[in-house]
C-alpha cells in the first residue's frame, strides 16, 4: 500500500490492525513490528509519525472504544420513553452486552503495569462520563421519583467507579465467582438506593466476561 | 552526627526526617540533598545505601504511617466489647481523629503524577486492610445481627475503596463542598446496608481535613 494521503484512514488503519492483533495475539505478545507488517506496506516511519510507542497505539484504542461508548451512552440518555431509573437499567444492560466487550477482555491489558491506562480510565470516568451521561440521568430521576438521593453528582461518581474499575476484572483480577459476587453486591448497594435494575440476565452475561478474561489473560 | 551501626535507627531517622520536611516544605520541594543537610553528618552514601530516590523514601513513610493505621485497626477488631456494627464505627471516627492525618494531608503527595503511590494504595487497600481488618468486622456483625450482606469479602473491600481512595481529597482532588457530599452519599450507601454509623462530628472532621488539602496543595 502506498503511503496514505489521508492521515485519519492512516490513524484508523493502525487502530484497526492493532485493535485485532491485540485481541488475537495478545498486547503483550505484540509488538510494532507486527503491526507494521499487517499494515500492507505501510512504513515504519508512518506509524511512528503518528504513534511514538506501542502505549500509545493501546491509549488511542482505548479512546476510540470509549468514544463509541459515548455515543451509546448519549442516545440512551437521551431517549424520551424511559424514566431516569429505566435509563440507569438499560445504560448497563447495553454495556456488558457490546459485542467488543468480548474483544475487550480477551485483550485484557495488564492495569497493574499499565498506569497510563488506569488513569485514563479513571479520568474518563470521573471528568467525562459520569457529569456528561450518568448525572443527566440521575437528576431525570430525582425528578420524576424513580432515584433517590440528595447527592447526584457523587452518586453518579460512585456508580461509574464501582462498575467501571472495581468491577473491572482487568483491573483487580477477579475470578468469575469473585465477579459474581462483587455484582451481586452492587445490586444491593443500587437496592439501597431505591434501585433494583440488576436481573440475572445481566449476572451471567458479567460471569461470560469475567470467564473470557481469565481464558485469556 | 556519626554513621549509625543499627540500620534500622538510621532508616527510622532518614523517614523521620523526611516526613518532617515534606510537611513543612512539601514533598515537591524537599530534595533528597534537603534531607541529607538535615540528617546531622548521615553521608550522601548512607541514606542511598537504604533508598535509591525520594519516591523510594515516600513510599517507606507512607507504609510507616499504614504500619500505624494497621496497628490500630486490630486492636479495634479485636475488642470484646462492640458489635460489628460500633466496630466500624469507631474505625471511621478513629481513622480520621488520627493527628497525623493533618500531616498527611499537609504533605499532600500528588497520586496524579505518582503511579506507585497509587498502586500501593490500592494494593494495601484490597490485598491487606479488607480481608485482614475489616473483613472479620463485617463477618462478626453478620452474626450479631447488625450488618446486612450476603457478601462480607466484596462489602469490606467497597468500604474501603469509597473511603480510602474515592473520598482521599488527595487522589480525586475534591474541594471541601465536594468532600462533604462524597462523606453524604457514603453515609446514605452505609444506610442501605443498615448501617448508620456517619455523625455530624465525623463530617466536620472530613471536612477540616479536606480544607487543610486545599490549603497546602
Amino acid at each position: 500500500m502506498a503511503r496514505n494521503k489521508h492521515p485519519e484512514e492512516t490513524v484508523r488503519l493502525i487502530l484497526d490492525v492493532s485493535f485485532r492483533l491485540f485481541v488475537e495475539k495478545g498486547y503483550e505478545h505484540t509488538s510494532i513490528q507486527g503491526i507494521i507488517d499487517n499494515l500492507g506496506g505501510l512504513s515504519k516511519g508512518a506509524i511512528y509519525h503518528h504513534f511514538k510507542s506501542k502505549e500509545e497505539i493501546l491509549l488511542a484504542v482505548t479512546d476510540r472504544i470509549t468514544a463509541e461508548s459515548n455515543q451509546m451512552l448519549a442516545v440512551i440518555r437521551d431517549r424520551l420513553d424511559l424514566s431516569g431509573k429505566e435509563k440507569l437499567k438499560t445504560i448497563f444492560r447495553e454495556s456488558i452486552n457490546r459485542p467488543v466487550q468480548n474483544d475487550i477482555f480477551t485483550v485484557a491489558p495488564d492495569f497493574h503495569n499499565n498506569a497510563k491506562l488506569l488513569f485514563s480510565l479513571l479520568h474518563d470516568t470521573i471528568d467525562n462520563a459520569a457529569p456528561n451521561y450518568i448525572l443527566p440521568i440521575i437528576q431525570q430521576g430525582i425528578s420524576d421519583g424513580s432515584i433517590e438521593t440528595d447527592y447526584p453528582e457523587q452518586f453518579a461518581e460512585l456508580i461509574l467507579l464501582v462498575a467501571n474499575v472495581w468491577m473491572n476484572p482487568m483491573i483487580f483480577d477477579s475470578s468469575e465467582e469473585e465477579s459474581y459476587r462483587k455484582f451481586m453486591l452492587f445490586r444491593q448497594m443500587l437496592q439501597g438506593f431505591g434501585l433494583d435494575i440488576i436481573d440475572d440476565e445481566m449476572l451471567e452475561r458479567l460471569q461470560e466476561l469475567a470467564s473470557i478474561y481469565q481464558k485469556n489473560k
